[in-house]
């Protein structure tokens, strides 16, 4: 189990020390990227030696905000560094020989196992970034306009731009400060979150035409078939977040999003609650899981015999949407 | 023409008077209604006697946060006062009969005509709510959870969430003051920015799958026919800020949606430039006019008549995308 480190703590211990190795989470998303860049900007910057291990699943989009500090072959790290990740089975699969040795995670998840030595973490930050931006300027004083750039991407995506529910007042307050630092807002913004690709657009557009509604329009079902896929030139990015997309409609209290995979009977859903209604129980049934909120099932039939089981278990079991 | 005022001197202004009528613009968004209710409610709780007049285009939507505040018919003001209204043109019918009376005016646009006797108008500000904010802080040291629900209500639906081009360190900043003194984020952003309605669904999707690129995608055109709106059940407010989606695609930087009105030949185009083009431009052309990243026109041709002459025109003149 990690010892409790606080910020001030962090930030002596990263200038007592030198030659840090960051790692980053599977499937980096703008917080773990954007906080570990910031972290190496911030260091190099009072004369440490830093790289991070590359990420191979960082998107293009990301690229440039850490392409500087990629580890090149001979850098021998004296200390591992993890930001953003809350256990080891989130390492990418480059980052698993460092398992055992991480000498400090800096996180901001309740559910961090405790695997680094030293842990940094506070769950009440909406994102790792605000935590990176107090260390940094405990560190030196103040951020530069780079770190700040980085510091905004981590921020700004992990609360979708300060639309979601996790959004705080700290995470708004941290954002007008990199502002004020000279983070470049307004272009990260079209960049980050006013931007859709064609494929995007199409897949929506195709999800948007087969919404079905059942029990009184509490219920939405959609479908993403092969053929959905492959017509619209989507990529899996493309529909990363797409099953928050029928409980944002008005009177929907569960949203169920069934994706076809390799095959016709290769199936996985997603379920979305924004009530009451607990969605692991509906997935525990198809032999999934998950959170109250949030749950999925891998699912060994097709599209159409998974929706007639789906409705039928919604309308027999007692607290869910079809019974009295 | 308008006498300046600074927020120190429009919170003594308050002060010092009362029975005041507030008035917001056609057409109300969160800003005009948000602002308007904070004032009304800030000024009733140091004991001023204060009402809205009715704004009959207020949303259902927003009627829940100026409703304590419509005026009823015995009310007899001493001072009208408008805020987020740049000109008499864009009072409402019921107000023009206080045209030449607007004791006082609080806005925040640059282009404001100064019809009022009295004019604080702060143009860097990304909202009236912001102005508002201070004016409430300035006259009584704090604002209650009730004016500051109604104030991040004004900001927050201004920049669009934090994400338009025209957000400030200074809205996040305030916002978060908003947060902390109680105002429900999480609740309001769910409500305001994460709730799309069936209509609005069902003719984004129909939009999103008729979209046409031009000119190697830099053009993207759009449209919607009056059969779209019957069958999608959209009603006005699905539509009111549909014509930003071309230009939010990837690659695209004029972004065209032909709307067909009354009848087949009774169309209007709204054209969005998010890069050099001047959208004012192509629209002058067809006896429009506006600025240049959003402009447009009324065309008495069919949508077919007017695509075609767009793409000639777009093709041919200098400085267009089609051109060398």
């Amino acid at each position: 189990m990690s010892a409790r480190f606080s910020i001030i703590e962090t930030a002596a211990w990263f200038k007592e020390r030198d030659n840090f190795l960051v790692l980053t989470h599977r499937r980096p998303d703008g917080d773990t990227l954007g906080s570990a860049g910031a972290l190496a900007q911030g260091l190099r910057e009072i004369g440490k030696r830093v790289f991070l291990l590359h990420n191979p699943e960082t998107t293009p989009r990301n690229e440039k905000f850490v392409s500087d500090y990629w580890v090149s072959g001979d850098f021998v790290p004296d200390h591992i560094v993890a930001v953003d990740t809350a256990s080891v089975g989130l390492f990418p699969q480059n980052a698993l020989c460092y398992k055992d040795d991480v000498s400090l995670c800096v996180d901001h998840h309740v559910s961090n196992t405790g695997y680094a030595k030293l842990l940094c973490c506070y769950p009440d930050y909406a994102s790792c970034g605000e935590i990176i931006y107090e260390i940094l300027t405990q560190m030196s004083g103040d951020v530069s306009v780079q770190s700040a750039l980085r510091l905004y991407v981590a921020i700004s995506t992990d609360t979708g731009c300060f639309v979601y529910g996790n959004t705080t007042a700290n995470a708004l307050k941290t954002a007008a400060l990199l502002i004020e630092r000279g983070a470049p807002h307004k272009e990260l913004n079209k960049l980050l979150f006013r931007t859709k690709t064609r494929g995007r657009i199409a897949i929506e557009g195709m999800l948007y035409n087969n919404i079905e509604f059942h029990f009184d329009g509490k219920v939405a079902i959609t479908v993403i078939t092969r053929d959905m896929m492959k017509t619209s030139g989507a990529v899996e990015d493309d529909v990363d977040d797409i099953s928050g997309i029928p409980t944002s409609i008005e009177g929907v209290d569960v949203g169920i999003t069934i994706r076809e995979l390799s095959s016709a009977t290769d199936c996985k859903i997603s379920v979305r609650s924004s009530g009451s209604f607990d969605a692991s129980r509906l997935c525990i049934h198809f032999g999934g899981g998950g959170h109250r909120s949030a749950a999925g099932a891998s699912i060994a039939k097709t599209i159409e015999e998974i929706k007639a089981e789906l409705l039928k278990v919604l309308g027999g079991a007692d607290g869910l949407p079809g019974s009295p």
